[in-house]
């Protein structure tokens, strides 16, 4: 997905709330936003929002010397998800379709992003658990098991740290030891890295790698070659978030987006509602399908 | 009022808003962006928001060569408020305060900003006008008409095209003799100009003049001389909207605000919610008043 007009007012915004999360400093919030404002002028808008946000993060990072601002949210998500993790697989044992709920309440995790909403508390993510559980999820649940159960191989590309517990859910409903999980390579917003995973255990139940990267999103050039393989060989890929979204959505691979549509950019790009739950196949396997089905037998 | 850190990203969206009303070349937007996230990277904050939205509209109606891209706006909503006129004056001559509900309108007339929303439409002024008649008004309408009544000379500084036939509602209850309108020297924005003033009939009703400027609030050091005389000799001024409120809350004149907080910051600065239906006089006479009663008779 290309960088449409409309981000760049967010990207302000996200810069301002970011720069304020990291420090109370106001003229290194300026010195900042000026910094930001400059780049913004210059970008090129072919590329997709999360590189723009990878540029905004090293420069808070750099310019206020702190390599990880993000850190106390993180740990603040990851112990708030593992609080509520017990009474979740409980919803999920007791639900009449497990499956389908592990799935939404792996959505509703993905509420927990800093990069869209630097406000988010424990109320935003009760909340979006109890939405997640009764309101229409736009996708099909029967055809991503169906792929999940067929494929050989399944990279489960995660997004934030405390989503990363609401995952296990999922993850536990799959063939775990054909799955493979992975994280960013380095700090990026509240993006889970290696060090949420260990926190979380998440180790435990799957095998875990990290991407090598610090760009909120998967840009695959960025990535070191190890990740790199697993991609381009695995057969099926899950991506969580709209950071992934945004950078794999036109990647020649078969991949089931799962994600909370939080902006206007990314709902109109999946022809959805802000606030939707989305499944949602990528369109090269939709289009390929129609091909396979309608061509001659 | 100075430039928040909020201020900016709602400049960009603002901007975004402007250059897609005036042309739908997607080159010339992406260009009339660039530039204007140039400027705002070099911005002087201490500067009330205004400033900048000047230089944005300035700079958007000479990138495309269009001196009055609001005009069909203007027009638009000039038509709209003549129609509803009749039945508003109605309303007032039927209300058991005439001169509050004559208020009111006016402050619902302040919702016409396409600086603020370019979405506008006439279901909004609808709305304005029904949540006016019915919502708190914040501040002291005696105290207004009190004013009103003991100043020797009144300057009422207008905001926007259609907004000022609201305005004649409130101007008719009071002592036109002495109330001098004026309106913006030239096109900015869909503030009114004396194209509108002729359009609508405001001359006929109370002298009106220009203040020679293309600020989309009240630049003092920008106006014209005959303007600043009159802003600098009058009594009591009546200053509508957000934009008057960002260049004149620090001015040194005995100052009536009257205007719907459309954004949080300008909502913020004056203590109320967004929405709210303000009337608020200046701080100096506030304090002034202050002293006056608790120093020695």
């Amino acid at each position: 997905m290309k960088t449409y007009f409309e981000c760049i007012s967010c990207f302000v915004r996200q810069t301002l709330d970011a720069v304020r999360l990291v420090t109370e400093d106001e003229a290194m919030q300026e010195h900042v936003l000026r910094q930001a404002l400059h780049e913004f002028s210059k970008m090129d808008l072919r590329q997709s929002p999360p590189v723009m946000g990878q540029r905004i993060h090293r420069l808070i990072r750099k310019l206020t010397s702190q390599k990880d601002p993000y850190r106390g949210i993180k740990d603040r998500f990851n112990a708030l998800a593992l609080e509520l993790y017990p009474q979740l697989k409980q919803t999920v044992e007791a639900s009449s379709r497990p499956r389908e709920t592990a799935m939404r309440l792996a959505i509703a995790g993905n509420i927990i992003d800093f990069g869209v909403n630097s406000q988010i508390d424990s109320g935003h993510v009760h909340e979006a658990i109890e939405h997640a559980l009764t309101t229409p999820l736009e996708g099909e649940v029967e055809a991503f098991y169906e792929a999940v159960s067929q494929a050989s191989s399944i990279l489960y590309v995660a997004d934030n740290a405390g989503e990363i517990v609401f995952d296990k859910l999922l993850l536990e409903q799959m063939p775990r030891e054909k799955v493979i999980v992975s994280v960013k390579g380095f700090p990026i917003i509240n993006d889970a890295t290696m060090i949420d995973v260990r926190d979380t255990g998440l180790d435990q139940l799957v095998k875990v790698i990290d991407n090598g990267s610090d760009a909120p999103g998967t840009i695959l050039e960025e990535c070191h070659e190890e990740f790199r393989r697993h991609f381009n060989e695995t057969e099926l890929i899950i991506a969580k978030g709209q950071g992934n979204y945004e950078t794999l959505s036109e990647t020649e691979k078969d991949i089931f987006f799962l994600l909370k549509a939080k902006c206007p950019v990314v709902a109109k790009h999946l022809g959805c509602r802000i606030g939707s739950l989305v499944l949602r196949r990528s369109d090269r396997v939709r289009t390929s399908a129609g091909i396979y089905h309608e061509g001659p037998a």
